[in-house]
């Protein structure tokens, strides 16, 4: 018997429970946030720590995420001998794919423009320029920043992508170090943030970036709310530093009724849409993971615990 | 010596006649619609008929569209001896494959929905559904409808393409027929015109057809202004047949500022924008057509005058 607590405020647990028990009969599935037997529970499978907290699991012997990233799950309180993995499926990606596609081609197509033309009731011809001549930007080439990047730069976009350490990807020019982002930044038409959300890029789409991109620049926010300092946004539009935004993510979700973002023309919001899981499509690996950590092996995309990602 | 005459309040005079007599250095390039020796004129290199009529031009060898139709020409006062050639470009095709994806993207991650939430200040989650559930159905396979059709169903679409003749697109569903078109509507989540104008379409886009759609399909509208009826495209988006629809082409352009179409809160209104010959890249042809026209050969792309397409 191996028990696994789940819980997140996104994800269906009627959809992952069957999924799971199809393919592990003897999954003891126990939906949080209530717990009655904590220190029954092997795995938590979890998108937020429960109100409890994951030290409430005495003989947890592995935590699997609901999401591509880690850093809701508030990992500094967990023991640090206790592995974490990150959910990677491929409908995550294709939908991050998608996503960034559309925002991308919004802009490319000038449709934040026509909107504007729409509403004066403007018949305002803007002849539509060449995919290869626009400049994306991917910050972050992780799972989600590297499909984002190949299919960017297959639909015929020059695609240049940054990231903490070398990477290599065919089609993209691939960047590292704050030097070459200044230069990234200065000829960039759209930006497409797909960092991790660490102490280091916490609040990294501030006014300091947004001062350095191309002017009139657009932004792809689906990374997480906690990389934008909103009011540096604000001020970025409306100096015309910016031309407008896509947002997924926020600092707060929902998003309050009162927040200044909603009623904003140049944003365009999303509910934190971007990416999601599929249970049928991501049990593969979070089945395999059960495994894994059952047996006392390595977890598949496990994260390195002192980079926190 | 050549002498084309040239024609169009779309596109630029100055670019084709740079880009014409580069290849060409004995090319004399008229620009209209004045024209002091109708006579002299070999070749009529135009988007509509000029004020004077195609037939002032007693020695005329050819007429080259600057669009990839024809019908804005109105061949019907033509000398049917006369050859037509549509201008095909990779960058024309390039541009409307854009220009769909980027509106079926929209409707595809409920862009059209968030914006009302938006508006309304609501936080409403809608989880995102596969590309692979998603009915697209392109009328029309011509040269623009076959790529836009061929460039979905890669991207993951399920892509039925309707066409007047048999076809066969590798990836897409090719059906012809009345009772096959009638099988497509009913399963089409978005639908995409890419037709040609001819005495059959026009007003293909109407009430009957709009009512055998599946409820709440989203329209794409890229043939013709002609195609559409506009006021069973209101009537239809009210009753909620329709979601919501692109529009970037239509019946009287540019649209006038008291038209209903602006302010409607389920429509996105492009200047059509949606593709055009960009003359770097598509003079090959052109330069091709005119060395042909010159010699008594058949011209590329040459419409059958019979069919009218």
């Amino acid at each position: 018997m191996t028990t696994v607590f789940f819980y997140s405020d996104l994800d269906d647990p009627n959809a992952w429970r069957a999924t799971l028990q199809a393919a592990l009969p003897d999954v003891n599935f126990i939906v949080g946030p209530q717990c009655e037997a904590p220190e029954a529970v092997d795995l938590a499978l979890v998108w937020t720590p429960p109100p409890q907290g994951l030290r409430a699991f005495p003989r947890l012997r592995a935590v699997l995420s609901l999401g591509a990233g880690v850093d809701q799950l508030c990992l500094a309180d967990l023991d640090p001998r206790i592995p974490v993995a990150r959910l990677i499926d491929p409908t995550l990606t294709q939908r991050m794919v998608e996503y960034c596609q559309a925002a991308v081609l919004y802009f490319h197509r000038h449709l934040h423009l026509h909107a504007r033309h729409q509403a004066a009731r403007e018949w305002q011809f803007i002849p539509p320029v060449s995919a290869a001549s626009r400049q994306v930007l991917v910050l972050g080439l992780g799972e989600l920043g590297s499909a984002v990047a190949g299919a960017l730069a297959q639909q015929g976009f020059q695609v240049t992508g940054w990231s903490r350490s070398p990477k290599q990807l065919p089609g993209v020019d691939c960047r590292h170090g704050e030097a070459a982002l200044n230069e990234a930044l200065g000829r960039c038409d759209v930006l497409i943030n797909l960092l991790p959300l660490t102490p280091q890029t916490a609040g990294v789409l501030n006014r300091n970036l947004f001062a350095r991109l191309r002017p009139q620049a657009c932004l792809v926010q689906v990374g997480r709310g906690g990389h934008l300092v909103e009011a540096d946004l604000l001020a970025a539009l409306d100096a015309g530093q910016l031309a407008g935004a896509f947002i997924d993510v926020f600092g707060v979700e929902p998003l309050p009724a009162e927040h200044p973002f909603w009623a904003h023309p140049a944003l365009r919001l999303t509910p934190h849409v971007a990416s999601l899981s599929d249970p049928v499509q991501s049990a593969a690996t979070v089945i395999d993971n059960i495994g894994r950590a059952m047996r006392g092996e390595p977890l598949r995309h496990a994260i390195d615990r002192s980079a926190g990602y």
